[in-house]
C-alpha cells in the first residue's frame, strides 16, 4: 500500500512517501508560506525522485486540522482533487495527532500546541503506553492559561511542541515550573511522514474515507464566519426591534 | 548561523538545512542507493526551494559513520569538498548519535543497530536524561549475542532503530522480551536534520573542525584493507621463511 501524505497546517510544507512500514521520501520546507504555489511543485519532485507514478499512489493522507485555516484548505482540497482524479480513499488526520507521533516513546505527556490567534492555542494532551499512543485530553481550543490550569494537577513532565509554543514559553515555564521541556527543533513542527504512519493504522483498521466527506477540522470558526453570524444577529435584532 | 547537513551513512540519503535553532528544510530519499548521482542535485534543490545560497552556509556537517562504506565516503568526500570550496569549518556527527536523536526524550533506552556484515552490528546504547542525551555505551562493532548478554543486565525497556533492526527483530524479541521496542518506520533510518541539530551543539561548545581533519568512521576495517592486511601477513611470512 503506497501512501502519499501532506501537511500544510503550519507555516511548513511537507510532504511524505510511505509503501506500507517503509518511509520512501519526504520533503520539508519551512520557509515563507506559498502552500499554494509550492504544495503540487513538492508533490511531483517527491514522486520523480522516488520513481513512483501519481497512479501508483493507493491512499492520499492529509493534515485535516486544527492549523491555519488558509493552509488546511490548500492541503485537504488538494487531497480531495488527487483522490477525485485517481479515484483513491483519503485519510485526514488530525494535525496534533501528527505532531504527537514526532514524538515516539517519548516519556511522560505530550502537548502540541498551535497558535489559534485571538489568545487561544489549539492543543490536546497525550501519552505513549506500551508502544501505543494515546490521548490524555481530546483536541481543544483554549486559552493558555486554561491549559496549564488543567496540567497542573498532572505529575508527569510535559514536552510541548508546535508552533504555539515560543510565545508561550515563559508563561509555561512560569506555571508549570521545571516539568517543562521544549522538543528539539528537529520534530516541533509538522511532519507529513506522521501524517503518513497515522494514515497507514487506519486503513489498516479499515477506516479510510471517500474525499467527499473530507473536511478541514478548524476546531472553531474562521473570522469571516464569526463576523457573518454577528452581522445575521445584528439582522435579527433589527428585524426583531422593527417586526 | 546556517548549517547544511549530509547523511549518506545507509541506503538513505538525507539533506537538511537549519539556521540556529530553525529546521528550514530537510529532504529524504529511501529509495536505491545512488547517492553519488543524488546527493548534490539534493543539496542544489533544498538550498533553491528554501531560497538560500551555498555561499550563505556557515558549516558544514556530515554523518561520519559508522555505516555503509561507500556511503560515507561520499557523504565525508562531499562535506570536504563543499568545506574546502567555501572555507568553512565541519562537523564530523556519529551515525549512532544521530539516530538516537531521532527519538527526542525517548522513556529507556534507545540502542541504534546498523548492519555491519560479516556476523555483525555497529551499534552504542543512550539514554536521555532531562532533556540531554547521554551515551550509555560506546560505538562498537560485535555480534548481536554480544549485545544482547551486555543489555540482559539492564532494567529498562529498550528502543531499538536502524537498518540492522530487521534481520535481527526475532533475536532481540527472543533473548530480552517484552522489554524490546521497535522505532516506527518515520524515525528508525537516519535523517539529516539530527545531525544537524548535534551539530549545532558541537558549533556552540566551540567543536568545529577544519575539514582536513575529517575522516570517516569505520569503525572496522574495510574488506579490502583487511584482504591487504592478510596478503602482507602472508608476505612477511614467506619473507621470514625465505629469510
Amino acid at each position: 500500500m503506497l501512501i502519499l501524505a501532506l501537511d500544510t497546517s503550519s507555516i511548513v510544507a511537507s510532504v511524505a512517501l510511505m509503501e506500507e512500514d517503509k518511509l520512501i521520501g519526504e520533503y520539508i520546507i519551512n520557509h515563507e508560506k506559498t502552500h499554494s504555489q509550492k504544495l503540487m511543485p513538492m508533490i511531483d519532485a517527491l514522486l520523480s525522485d522516488c520513481e513512483r507514478k501519481l497512479e501508483e499512489i493507493d491512499v492520499i493522507a492529509v493534515a485535516e486540522g486544527p492549523g491555519s485555516f488558509t493552509g488546511l484548505r490548500i492541503g485537504v482540497a488538494t487531497a480531495k482533487a488527487l483522490a477525485h482524479g485517481l479515484d483513491r480513499p483519503v485519510a485526514g488526520i488530525s494535525t496534533l495527532d501528527g505532531l504527537a507521533f514526532n514524538m515516539p516513546y517519548c516519556e511522560g505527556l505530550i502537548c502540541p500546541i498551535l497558535d489559534a490567534r485571538r489568545s487561544q492555542v489549539y492543543t490536546a494532551v497525550y501519552k505513549w503506553d506500551d508502544g501505543v499512543l494515546n490521548r490524555v485530553l481530546e483536541p481543544m481550543a483554549l486559552s493558555i492559561e486554561e491549559l496549564t490550569e488543567q496540567l497542573k494537577n498532572r505529575p508527569e513532565k510535559i514536552v510541548f511542541l508546535g508552533d504555539g509554543v515560543k510565545a508561550n514559553e515563559s508563561f509555561l515555564k512560569d506555571q508549570l515550573g521545571n516539568r517543562v521541556l521544549l522538543a528539539p527543533q528537529t520534530v516541533a513542527m509538522q511532519r507529513a511522514s506522521s501524517v503518513a504512519a497515522l494514515a497507514l493504522q487506519k486503513a489498516r483498521a479499515g477506516q479510510l474515507d471517500n474525499f467527499y466527506g473530507l473536511t478541514p477540522e478548524y476546531l472553531r470558526k474562521s473570522e469571516a464566519e464569526r463576523q457573518y453570524d454577528e452581522k445575521m444577529k445584528r439582522c435579527d435584532q433589527d428585524g426583531g426591534t422593527q417586526g
